[in-house]
């Protein structure tokens, strides 16, 4: 198979930096451009990046020119979009318009009536809203999106439960990671010895609250009928690097016992066309049984970091059951994710 | 006023280090003992402790000979315990026995139906509960107690809400402060780069789903009757040193806006027999408005560490309202609790 | 005594929080103006300042509209700067020559000629450079600073040595509290599980190897003869919120054994005229004799910060005696640092 | 290549599980048996071990049954020693005798004169007093020994240094992570928001002091003449999980530029009978050329952990060169470093 070209818009920026380390010698996929903001453009890579993450730079782009982010610039059957929101707003609709899938990480169109908003491992029929959007907009590209990376790990343990069991409400409160934050984020004298009782600039509690309901959603005729599930979140900020930590309590149509769910989470397993790709968690749970994990420094790694980890499944004294998800937040939540997403489109001839 | 004799059991570990600390100058309590395992039994309290808090060992301890926990060696009035549970179990009856006022901080009598469960300014009428108790069990003396750090500022807000509004179900996620563990307690691999989704060796979220309901619970022909309320815990400990944050969302009877009880608990006030004592905390709860607090390093310390901090009032989608409530787990949650406690006593004549 | 009047620059910082909280019922100094970039003059102090200290904020302030920082707006006997060094260069002589006693803690003045670059406790006698000063810029007022953070403690302990053994060559390694490098200052992700071995844009390290050398100096002729030391540093920064601790190896000129350079430094106490000054440090120095202290966390607020401590005195195997030293960055290595120096020109009638 | 049998003493601690890690599908050995203290014995090794690596427990010793350390339990050619140094001090010469090649990261023999101190890139000639060692004691096996955690990085810079300049003195500095302490090791209340400013239970400054003066001296006549280089060595704790970084000085014989020394090191390369082992580090030693690296968190696993990591050469004002060394302490340190010791037994046929 001839290499598929990929591009990087904000490939200077720490989940710009996950996608260049998760696409090194990826089976599939050919970076052919990184883009970054006019600070960088013109500059060797690693002139223009200030590498955060603890494995090296990877060779192949040390010596790539970083590039505008603009159509003429970028010319890649797949774009990967780590932009911040507002320039994601502008230019996503633009790569589209030009030919690419824009598999992007940004909250921008998470919400457009035909925007997937893909977990493959347990959405993945949701890719076919690409083809209506092609439609309504006369796109010859089109626009993916991953939810927000304290949604993920929760929404794939709330997909098996709901399809066991049925999900009516889901209460949830989630210590994030610093890296969430990009870099140079929060500032160290805010979290040493401390928590953050609040995430972002706000708008972290209605993410969590609504983008799940999308992805728990069935597809019906073209569009997205939301999941009828109530959600209610608090978000903090913890000392730890990689690694969102959500506690959680739900309650179900029909009630369980946790052994039962337990073993229905062990056995998941991602539908067919999503099983198979090179991102694909192996497992796509991991269920612990240990009193104290899952842990994010001990368990956030597993899989390759694209694995889910929950643990202490307990009855909920209020709802039905409660227990504790464990995500990477840039790679099951951000690079990843985009990257697992791209592979579907074009395991579905959706390119 | 001839200051009224007190003795502290655990003086070496860190609440009795708390204790210590607390108690110097105190106005009306004089320390004549400080009593701990046989291993440092004999020795001077400067040699037998290894101190770790960040203010130095007040001169008075740093001669005294420690002596053993046994109603033989410590005679005061009042005997703070900073005991563990078994050893609790067995002791504190004993120096209710020989005469002395037991104010403990272990979780060993909590639930009896004589025993006080006390947080002074929102329960200070459950204290009547020792006239009962002395005649049940022929003492001299008394056991009063103080909850759970967890429960500690959680309650006290519940109380005044549940005055005005009526709570009926509470959900709570705890992200508690190290010191909690004591003295080695967590390992430091455990903890840096990392939460613990579980606290202690279990129990903690029992204590925690229990002990308020008893605090909120009222005096009837001298017993306590349970509030009617339903609790959710999950206890997660952090990388903090001190300070214990809670995320809650309350189901109230009444259902009422952010702002309303916002008021409410702005101008809440302690029964007028714990207003003025020494420990009284001033105020006894702080309202934070800003979107990121209370949090732990910058706020633990409001109110000498006696306050109750709460802050992000708001709505919630699921039941009515949610927040964000910081205690300081070692004085207000531990040693400055059951000091209180030993001052209401005093107050009350009930020594 | 009728209160001095005293303005900060650079009040929202976190060393301007610094002053605004050690001149919280200061008892010779009343702060007149508090004045800060364009951004927040105009505002209520309490709405300008993100106040990052983990006391309150002082009612004082709260009301307190701030001004621009020039000589116009700010009228004051004493002048407190924590300005940034490029606008320290341009403002501080307008204000010195304005009639104001700029107490600096910035670093573009300290190697002037006729300026004193104080540590009252060692060097008092240094202050009188402000004659000479006086005549040769034709100020009314003056500038007086102190050194850098680092340089603190470790000189004072130096000083000791010095004038007991003489010292000839210094070897020291710091490892440095975050609040050095102010607000927002370190990014969280640089230093959660890590160590930086340098501190800011460089230049750190050749002001430790210089600024001791004119501190150690001799008054001589109205200029100061530099101490003829050799220092070598090395500047690393930690995950330390407050305190910076300081390895150092030193050789004398007349070698000396650990105990007795002990006895030498616990009974130093600062020359007459810094003594018994409102921040005068009580003792000067702690001498520690556990063999793991002094440590930030625990021994930071030994003297209210204003002490240095130093322990592991022991012989060196290549010079003659190493020891460590801690000493309170934001305190006596910034803010009140230039409030000692403002009572001893204040007590030495050099207003 | 039949595998080569292989044992782990002290499985179950936190070397233990480097040993287990680094032993997963090692290309000439297979773990036969793992043996621990009594507590563990009869236990399968997944119960008996509290894994603490952030990477999973390799699936090859999950069922293993733990054994007693004795020759009688354990028939391996080579014995890995995890053991604490009372208990290697007599067990280690009981596995010589028995016939195993014992491997050792004890402290016990470090020092014996016909006991190689090794790091293979540097000293691999040293090697050969094993066969003195086999003539002085009749064993049929042998004892090698890998150096101190915080001397293995600064140690091989060194020897760069001295072929090419004489080394004469040598100041350090160290900033040792956690990991070094084993489990559960340092209380997290000695470590958040702290530095301890010493190691252990004393000794380590010794160590660091003496064990360099082995590897880079001369083996002469079956022994080893010591190094004459004099060392100075403050050692202290901080708060990051593993990698040591080091801050030297260096007095020279001739002396040199940063530049030249740069290139020097840049250019090493092991001596061949150590250079293309399994776990031969690739590069020996990383230049790094920003002015704040190397970084713990950043670069320890350079090499997969087995790379020394140097940065900020420059003039040293009082001695010839100042740097930062960064070594794993868990790999190269401990568990690689035995490793890598045992390969080099297997390469020269000293089995």
């Amino acid at each position: 198979m001839k290499p598929i070209s990929v591009a990087i818009l904000g490939a200077t920026g720490s989940v710009g930096q996950r996608f260049i380390s998760l696409l090194d010698n990826h089976p599939w996929f050919k970076v052919v451009a990184l883009a970054a903001s006019d600070r960088s453009v013109g500059q060797k890579y690693s002139s223009a990046a200030r590498w955060v993450l603890d494995t090296p730079m990877p060779e192949y782009v040390r010596d790539m020119i970083v590039v505008p982010a603009s159509t003429e610039a970028v010319q890649a059957k797949i774009v990967f979009s780590a932009l911040h929101t507002e320039i994601a707003n502008e230019l996503e609709p633009q790569f589209a318009k030009a030919g690419s899938a824009v598999c992007s990480n940004a909250s921008s169109y998470r919400r457009g009536e035909d925007i997937p908003l893909l977990l493959p491992e347990i959405n993945a029929d949701h890719i076919q809203l690409v083809k209506q959007q092609r439609i309504n907009h006369n796109w010859s590209g089109c626009i993916v999106t991953n939810p927000n990376c304290t949604s993920t790990g929760l929404t794939i343990v709330l997909k098996v439960l709901d399809d066991a069991f049925g999900v009516k409400k889901v209460f949830l409160v989630s210590m994030q990671a610093l890296s969430g934050a990009g870099y140079p984020g929060v500032p160290s004298l805010d979290i040493i010895d401390n928590v953050i009782p609040n995430v972002g600039n706000g708008g972290e509690e209605e993410k969590v609250e609504w983008e799940p309901r999308k992805m728990l959603g069935k597809l019906n005729d073209n569009k997205i009928d939301l999941a009828d599930i109530k959600f209610s979140a608090h978000t903090n900020r913890v000392a730890v690097i990689d690694g969102h930590t959500v506690c959680a309590s739900v309650e179900l149509a029909q009630p369980t016992d946790p052994k039962t769910a337990e073993a229905i989470l062990r056995n998941f397993s991602a539908p067919e066309s999503a099983r198979e790709l090179p991102s694909s968690p192996r497992p796509v749970i991991s269920v612990r049984d240990e009193a104290d994990r899952p842990q994010p420094r001990l368990d956030r790694l597993t899989g390759k970091g694209m694995t889910t980890v929950v643990g202490r499944l307990r009855r909920d004294p209020i709802l039905d059951l409660k227990f504790v998800v464990l995500s990477h937040n840039t790679i099951r939540g951000a690079a990843g994710a985009s990257i697992y997403n791209a592979e579907l489109l074009v395991n579905e001839n959706l390119l």
